[in-house]
């Protein structure tokens, strides 16, 4: 990890622009304000590393049962770091604040994104 | 901060005590229940530091919306080694992905927190 | 409990007639619609007894984060037969679904039901 | 858009019998009460056009994270007169409220609104 | 029913094996957690039977909006002896606390279940 | 309602100040992203009028379960030229979608901004 990139490109590393150009073919503007807001304002501040913001996202991810962008943060902790087992640790550290149904689907997403199967 | 406490003393202190009479008086399982399983377990498990784990449960109570629990683990973030910036930065961190008003909520507790007034 | 009671007397009681007061006075049609919809219709239906009823609004409420609905439906399944063992069951039940906050939170509303205190 | 029709047949159109059937399939009583409460008592309501109720839909099928809800219901606001730019401008305005993911999920089902592709 | 069963042997039949096993095959720490503390502990409770324990369950699933699971508690309500009526008195049940979309949800996860397509 | 006014200015009125005081108090970068972001930029976007647009932060504040901020939003909407009558419909619209507890809740909160009682 180069701490010179900005963490979008950190994290989302070749899948950058694809990502942004389907947020882009979404809405232009929604994309706007999703680099420049969420990620070049919000992603850039100093104090806590990308790292540890992975994890936060995951949590939040994992929260919201929002299953794409769940894997998405997935991917990009570990780019920023987080080994296999802390993302697990981060997973499982969900069950007794919000229980574990969005816990199983999160790991649905981790194993997902670990084991790809052809065509999905 | 003794690693060799366990996880709830560590973040509760002198709390923690009243915290789990109350919860006794609440329900008697429903406090073993949360020490047992989610104190003993899950919060003793390795792989995450504390301050890393105490990070992880303000997000995840901001996401739901929980202000006494999460007004208890704000100050167990700052227990755990966390400085008042970094709890700071984990609030503001979370506004993209739910959105404002539950991060306000979360301040409120925070400033509620670090300026207790008198009889509140 | 009088089975030719509507399913709204028999677990509002002598609160009744104060709990519809107040639904009129945030708003008539409002009022209306959950009398009319809510009660006299979805909760007329036969096929689950009363008690199941209540047992199943504490456990909407609890997920939902209502307080005060929470606190009205937790005396309504005491009152429609429930013991307060019954109704205990009933929020731990929930724990491994939605987690411990919501749960504490729904204990809260208990207590504050079974034990008032003067002036609250 | 003739404001002699019911609401339902305005912003359902030509598939108006064919979501009632499903929904009829589903729970014939479900149908009923959706059909009686929710469209022909709420949705009939004097005081707010056709198009900023079905605005307010989109608002909170959006929040609640309903995709399927959410498309039929981008196509009744379209229906009722919106143009895809205030639809556009409906989700964009949500995010500060519940964040991007919501918003990023309700703009895929936007543009397949907009863009079916075959056979989805 | 056999009362002398684990309540996740009765309520899961022959899919029991393969449920644990794909919990496992997410994580197994997870698999253990959802056995001992979900279902040994927590399911295995006195006080409610268990039918009430899964009607209450497919509540929570239908107000998390957890589709997957919710269908594996539709199916585990039935094998704990509630007959279809009662299924659907729940889910109906939950509409003036939760609204209407996600009942529309539930009830799609019951028609899945009780009319399997082939594919599907 | 002047239309050159910032559209926060135009909500908020005397209670403008006020209001981005208290952010201030809470977090000075939450405050300037909420100014920015959510004010200025959000807010300001054309397509839809201000009081359209606080007739879905209404609706979207309800569902969020946020009472102080929609409480904001409810004088906010009628600051923005909505009628009384407006805002009710806005709130009643919403409980088919969301159920009545949060709709509740919403009324609990106009009726407080209608008429305020001494010392609450």
């Amino acid at each position: 990890m180069n701490d010179d990139l900005p963490a979008r490109e950190a994290i989302f590393g070749a899948q950058h622009d694809r990502i942004f150009d389907r947020l882009t073919g979404l809405d232009p503007d929604l994309a706007t304000y999703i680099r420049d807001f969420a990620y070049d304002t919000v992603y850039e501040r100093p104090g806590l590393d990308l790292k540890t913001k992975e994890l936060l996202a995951c949590t939040l991810l994992l929260s919201l049962g929002s299953p794409d962008e769940l894997r998405t943060h997935l991917r990009g902790a570990m780019r920023a770091g987080a080994t296999e087992q802390e993302v697990r640790e981060t997973l499982l550290f969900a069950a007794p604040f919000v229980g574990f149904p969005r816990v199983v689907a999160a790991f649905a997403q981790l194993r997902a994104l670990l084991h790809p199967r052809p065509g999905s």
